[in-house]
């Protein structure tokens, strides 16, 4: 049976060393801050936004919470995010997306300050990922990363494939492991006999939204799987992108949905935004 | 017999329509421009800029050329840099790399407009390229897209496979398979067993700097082969990563050495300088 990636368990570990970080940080006067942006009332991202929120306060993080209107402008909302640009005590900002149709995503990520681009889907984060230079990643991602290091996977020359290409997972992860000396290959909706191809992988994730979608045939005997998908089935129940069931004998590790790599991405948000707010001490 | 991927012949073709393209611009009063800087006295530096600056003029494209010492400090290199930011009858440009060692690649590069950075480089032109918005693209990728759209090689789908994860080449030229529908593994020095993952490409890119690495045991016949390496040989000759006596009877497709990607990049420059250069009009 494969190993659980205990995304819960990691996480907590992660989080209460931060929270011993961040009160050192209150001692020589810095509290790590993060402005979060919810426009409108979509019930998911509230959702989203409350457990970020409320994560951010159990390890002392401080958490500025802006609400705007579903019919806020775009004028409104960029003149929001360039007053948290300018404000020295803001370590990192977040637009909770998506945004309300009036809103362009691209031009209202693309005015966060890079610095403080803590979601890193700006296309200046993006370009210092792909140049390997130090910068803030998509908490995916991030999260994906930390969680196999906790188990001590190391993904040095190791095949990886990543089924997905979106900009907050697929891409950046790629971006991440290459960085890390993996082999990297990006699959999608248009890869041909994908099975011969996830059947290679050392080290597979698959982040496309489909639920198990990935079968026992799909995976290689002893490969560390990484179940990025989450969604909830007509049983009312939260299914992964991997059939579990299924590939539990044959994988050699897997992150269960629920409590894989969710867990690890609000975990991952509060890293980068106490490493931000660890700047502040350099200048 | 592989076909010969004949980048002298296409990159003629492409300049011939730029130049058609330019006198057109030039009838609405804008004459193209790219500004180069030099620092320093490097023999192949002053070769490339010399081929550089002769292509933008057979095609009437103005190249400005600015010659520093080797001495130059990084403030008079940024300064310059500024000035030519703020020109608005400079479109493209471009500092020759590499840099002397006083000064800092990163910084210079960063610091060009990147509406104006015509080599791709800078993280703006690397995130907008990973986050598939519009953007100037190094220019040794542009050029191997650029011919295998010549030859009408639709990447969709296919499996590419690229050796060399450098920034100028491997990295963005991912990206932009990636961006083409192409599932893309992008593999370097840490990759195991390499020539049983060579041998699955259907496109198969070598960017590593070793002559004959790539022998015909390493390719799938009827593989595409794109030679990106240029070396000279102890025999005075110019060799590719890629055995090409070898490889030949195998390939459907091979680029010459020299002759295949080299003159592909020099008119990927011109052609994302025209481009720069059509904005004027569009404002």
């Amino acid at each position: 049976m494969a190993t659980r990636l205990d995304g819960k368990v990691v996480s907590k570990r992660i989080l209460s060393e931060l929270q011993q970080t961040v009160t050192g940080l209150a001692q020589q006067g810095v509290t790590p801050t993060l402005a979060v942006i919810l426009v409108g009332s979509d019930p998911a991202s509230q959702v989203y936004v409350r457990n970020k929120q409320r994560r951010a306060e159990e390890i002392g993080v401080r958490s500025l919470m802006f609400k705007l209107p579903e019919e806020t402008s775009q004028k409104t909302l960029l003149a929001k995010v360039a007053e948290l640009n300018q404000d020295p005590d803001v370590d990192g900002i977040l637009v909770q997306l998506p945004l309300p149709k009036q809103l362009d995503e691209r031009v209202v990520i693309n005015s966060i300050d890079p610095d403080k681009d803590v979601d890193g889907f700006s296309p200046v984060s993006v370009g210092r990922l792909w140049t390997n230079e130090p910068t803030v990643v998509a908490s995916t991602p991030y999260g994906i990363m930390a969680l196999l290091d906790a188990y001590q996977i190391d993904v040095t020359g190791k095949r990886v494939v990543i089924v997905g290409r979106s900009n907050i997972v697929g891409r950046p992860l790629a971006g991440l492991m290459v960085n890390h000396d993996a082999t990297v290959t990006i699959a999608h909706s248009k890869t041909r006999d994908l099975k011969a191809l996830t059947r290679e992988a050392d080290i597979l994730v698959v982040a496309i939204g489909v639920p198990h979608f990935i079968g026992a045939d799909a995976v290689k005997p002893g490969a560390t799987v990484i179940d990025v998908g989450i969604s909830r089935g007509a049983d009312g129940k939260l299914h992964g992108d991997v059939d579990a069931d299924a590939v539990e004998p044959v994988a050699g590790a897997l992150t269960p949905v629920p409590g894989g790599v969710g867990p690890m991405t609000i975990a991952s948000l509060m890293a980068q935004t106490v490493e931000l707010a660890k700047r502040r001490l350099h200048g």
